[in-house]
């Protein structure tokens, strides 16, 4: 009666949301205080002020007529302008604005950029843990994701992803600053990663995509991510605003094709055409508006660095293993026994919400998203004793 | 390199979106003014005051943090309860909270719907002329689209439709008051068809659904649309703020389950897995509370009403054969020759962009979106009459 794998997606909802949802219940039952809720990656930081003026002076300056009006389908010129300039300011690599596609954020930005360069069993290569929804958006793009592993500190193993890319291969996705480890890809790794796709795409004779999902690049800690398009000429930046603007619930973001890509306008064509196959009518038009007009301003990072030398710390201390973030906002912590979903089901019982690694393409992690209010963080400690305690006795 | 399909869906724009870039460029060219630009259907009606009051009310009293944060994938559950409420109260049909899945605007309930119900191969009979990209639509959920004829007034020809039903029928998609003739079909035979998917389904062993797509129910002159849900069980009522409150660019609706639909749970589970599937996150937060604070609320209709009185007399007048809309802003005038597109070309001549219907899945017509400012109307005028000469010589 209805279609399997939707229904399956549906009722299996993704590890993360479903913990999600448990919270807010939760909360509800025993007031927002008392759980420890460090499911999601929903900023805990305002969104800048520019974005509040924005809006405000939109509404009184534009008939709202125009405002709220359709775009084009990649979105208003002026804004795929004002993208394109801030990329070449910014990051110093020539961009096009006829390249840059305006989104409703990075979910939508995954499921257009691979429905336009995979075709049926075609591979996608990522490095593990990821983001576990990429599983499911290279499945709606009729592709193959192939886990690879990463190495101790959670970057990029060369050899592994090697290895792992043959005739199939389209594209490498990856996520830097990482979700969920926080490890930021440094230059070297991220040249010598572009060095390889060269090598590979000349042996099969067909360009394997870089495809770089961004929605962290402004959250680091003192790193300061390379531009992938600096690096590799066959590459696709996915960006969002959900997190360096503290948006994420508006849906915006972009695609880039780098304009060095092979057939950039075929592949930006494709891209369009995604979208439109996916009912993509246009990105949200008035927050086009206003991110275009807080390009390169970032929600208060300082909060989320003292959150996680709070957490990192404290838990260190009290004997979890656990690797420094170098960006975005999770701690990836080593459960205390080999099944992660058995250890957060435990830490459950002391009210803290973490996200066991299955999902994340790795065994016996958790997931700690440490955009929270600090109290959440300071009044959560005692809780990972008495976890600790647990696995102790 | 790129997926075919997409990249064939990114170039050959749909004919709207061709004609509303070549009317943007051509404006810029010559003038705003000098432009008949019939071509989209994008409010020219304010959207009523209670947007801009909400939206500042929110800015002001919610803290950015919760205001632009994530929202459930469903939605924020006090909307989905406010829409469900206003279901009920404004239709008189029992709905439910937990039924109501708010989208990113009326294409993103398209596929969720479409792809959550279709199996691979399995049809959607829509009543011709349609909006084109309803074909686009049914192709990403797997689907096929099977069109049938409607009466000489564009109203349903249950004839055909009972007809068309077979085996592998599993949806019959409506859109009244209808894009691109301004039908809106009567209690009568929006009852009959009740009567007949009821049959049919009984006859075949499976539930037909009732998809309707509904972006213009407010926009009607005298008539008053029955709700789907009063007239059939399993239906699925897809609705968007786009038209209604002149948003089309904020990417802002729903989709309603019809609690009487059979296993109601099953069907919203599979809406929720296929707007997952396509990267659908959350419909876009700011508007998802602006909206429930304004329903019921709609932009002013008058003025679409005198548009269309004006442009349909007149034309009527120099000797075009129109029929008169019942609803939404579009008419639907005969083509002065057999071949619309060839008719739509010699109308640019005189800068009139008018759609030519094949893409409708008709032939020999146009579609004049007269959403536009008063003066567009009467300044074209002269153009409409030399575009009739044109043909008397």
């Amino acid at each position: 009666m209805v279609d399997p794998l939707m229904l399956k997606l549906g009722e299996e909802r993704s590890a993360i949301r479903e913990l999600f949802e448990y919270g807010s219940a939760r909360k509800r039952e025993i007031g927002e205080d008392n759980v420890f809720d460090f499911s999601i990656g929903n900023p805990s930081v305002p969104a800048p002020a520019c974005v509040r003026e924005e809006i405000a002076r939109l509404l009184t300056e534009m008939p709202p007529e125009t405002l709220h009006g359709y775009s084009s389908a990649p979105g208003l010129p002026e804004v795929r302008r004002a993208v394109a300039q801030y990329i070449e300011t910014a990051f110093g690599v020539p961009m096009s604005a006829s390249l840059v596609y305006m989104t409703c954020g990075a979910s939508a930005s995954l499921v257009a950029a691979l429905s336009a360069i995979l075709q049926e069993g075609e591979e996608v290569i990522v490095p593990a843990p990821f983001f576990p929804e990429y599983a499911v958006f290279v499945r709606t793009a009729g592709g193959k994701l192939l886990p690879v592993p990463t190495d101790k500190s959670f970057h990029l193993d060369l050899t592994a992803i090697e290895r792992a890319i043959g005739s199939r291969t389209r594209a490498v996705l990856v996520n830097s600053p990482n979700n969920p480890t926080g490890a930021v890809y440094g230059e070297g790794e991220m040249r010598a990663l572009g060095e390889l796709l060269r090598r590979k795409s000349a042996q099969f004779g067909a360009p394997i995509y870089l495809v770089a999902d961004e929605p962290y690049r402004e959250l680091t800690y003192g790193a300061k991510p390379v531009y992938p398009m600096a690096v590799y000429e066959n590459t696709l930046v996915l960006y969002s605003f959900s997190k360096s603007l503290s948006l994420a619930g508006e849906r915006i973001g972009y695609i880039a094709v780098s304009p060095r890509c092979a057939r950039a306008e075929e592949v930006f064509a494709a891209v369009c055409g995604a979208g439109r196959a996916h009912g993509y009518v246009c990105a949200p038009t008035l927050f086009q508006r206003v991110v275009s007009a807080c390009l390169g301003e970032v929600s208060d990072v300082e909060v989320y660095r003292a959150n996680r030398d709070l957490l990192y710390t404290s838990l260190s201390d009290m004997g979890y293993a656990c690797t420094v973030p170098e960006g975005a906002f999770y701690l990836f912590v080593k459960a205390l026994e080999e099944d992660a979903k058995a250890f957060a089901e435990r830490a459950k019982a002391h009210e803290l919400l973490l996200v066991p690694s299955d999902s994340f393409g790795v065994r016996g992690y958790v997931r700690i998203s440490y955009c929270v209010p600090r109290r959440t963080i300071e009044r959560s400690l005692p809780a990972f004793r008495a976890l600790m305690d647990d696995y102790a006795r």
